[in-house]
């Protein structure tokens, strides 16, 4: 069983609705900016250049289930494991605690693209060095 | 079959990201605003007070799938069904499509529930007269 | 004294905070997306080609005074003048009411551009026909 | 001549608009929670109680001047100064700036409130032990 990447993050003002807690889409965001971190951690970055491409990881599917309100100022814990990785693609699970407590649980599919501006996203194998250092938190 | 609730949504700037398209998160705030206005047009708002509670929708579910990228200031038609409704919750499918072509295929899935500041929310019954209403949607 | 242009946004619960109000920033965002429409209305979009040249309106200055709260699903009138038309700038002043009372009065002053992707953007006239159609709503 | 508070900020991928940089109006959230960053320092919140007083601090202006475009993971360095200081209100001032290079520089005053839920904000006095520590930062 790997262990997870951890990281925290602590819920914002801007962040909170009227009904006053975290709003639902920003879990989204968070899991993203987790993801990047993730990425960073391993010497990559949200966009990439390998050899002569400019590589990136649209997502082809989010989701996130709610299991306890976050509030202005709580610090969310956030445990990312890899729970899928193909050829071309990588499917994280995303864990949000507050103290422990169960908060969300979320999940993102994201698709290796090259990317030429202007023109469609194109798929291509992730490549080697990052597949393998994605294998490190897979399950 | 039911005809689905059907909205537009134009995609704006500030939802667009450095890969030149509509941010993956936005989804989830178009589909939000695209429920609330399904609401209103059935004369509920947002936060309805039903006798004297307080009631509102939180979600305990969001999931998107993406097809194809939306772009700015394209128009996005978003259609509406009611995929199941509980004696507490509702569950949305909302299609997004952009000129006839598929976008992304979003589902949320919210509880009724009494609204009281300052404590958690606690789920109820969705009111006879929204339910009734809201089947008319449901396939 | 020129007539405005005017238009409408419906505050959207997503840009309510938990002071239960439409959060600070968001206006920005609303101004942002009128000062689009008023360019759509006119024919242009907010990224032009003109000639051969990509051109854009980076900001180089906002900034917003503030009444009274905007509230959820509160209409808010929007009605933009053009405060100042200089060679290469234009600054618009947003007057945010609703029901007739004053919300919020913005400013927000853009350069024309040329956009090259990945060069800095670099200042230049706005084109004639543009220049023109703003002056209608110019002060 | 008082030292700022420091603090930095990752520019995150989200805050990107389709032009590849920050967008303009994601500055005025990263001021946001830069203050609360601020305020939290000195032991003090977001949403504050005093006494049996509920308070906070609604904008009644904010602007942001921009001298050079912010890009996605980079980081931000911000410089809060608090420029005037008054009974009821408080200016802050922030300099965002980029491996020592000018990025933009924002203002935003603040008006203490007592907050009632359902009510609109009235205006108090700052307490005295938060304007006199606000007032270490004040040139």
């Amino acid at each position: 069983m790997p262990e997870p990447f951890r990281t925290t993050r602590l819920v914002e003002f801007h962040d909170t609705d009227m009904a006053g807690i975290m709003h639902f889409a920003s879990f989204f965001v968070y899991m993203e900016s987790a993801e990047h971190e993730l990425l960073r951690s391993m010497g990559f970055s949200v966009h990439s250049i390998v050899g002569d491409e400019h590589i990136s990881f649209p997502r082809v599917s989010a989701t996130c289930d709610y299991t306890a309100p976050a509030h202005c100022e709580e610090t969310l814990d956030i445990a990312i494991l890899v729970t899928r990785i193909g050829e071309k693609s990588v499917t994280y699970e995303f864990r949000f605690t507050h103290e422990g407590r169960p908060i969300a649980l979320g999940r993102m599919t994201s698709v290796c693209c090259r990317i030429v501006p202007g023109e469609r996203p194109v798929s291509r194998p992730i490549p080697a060095e990052m597949a393998e250092r994605l294998r490190t938190y897979a399950n």
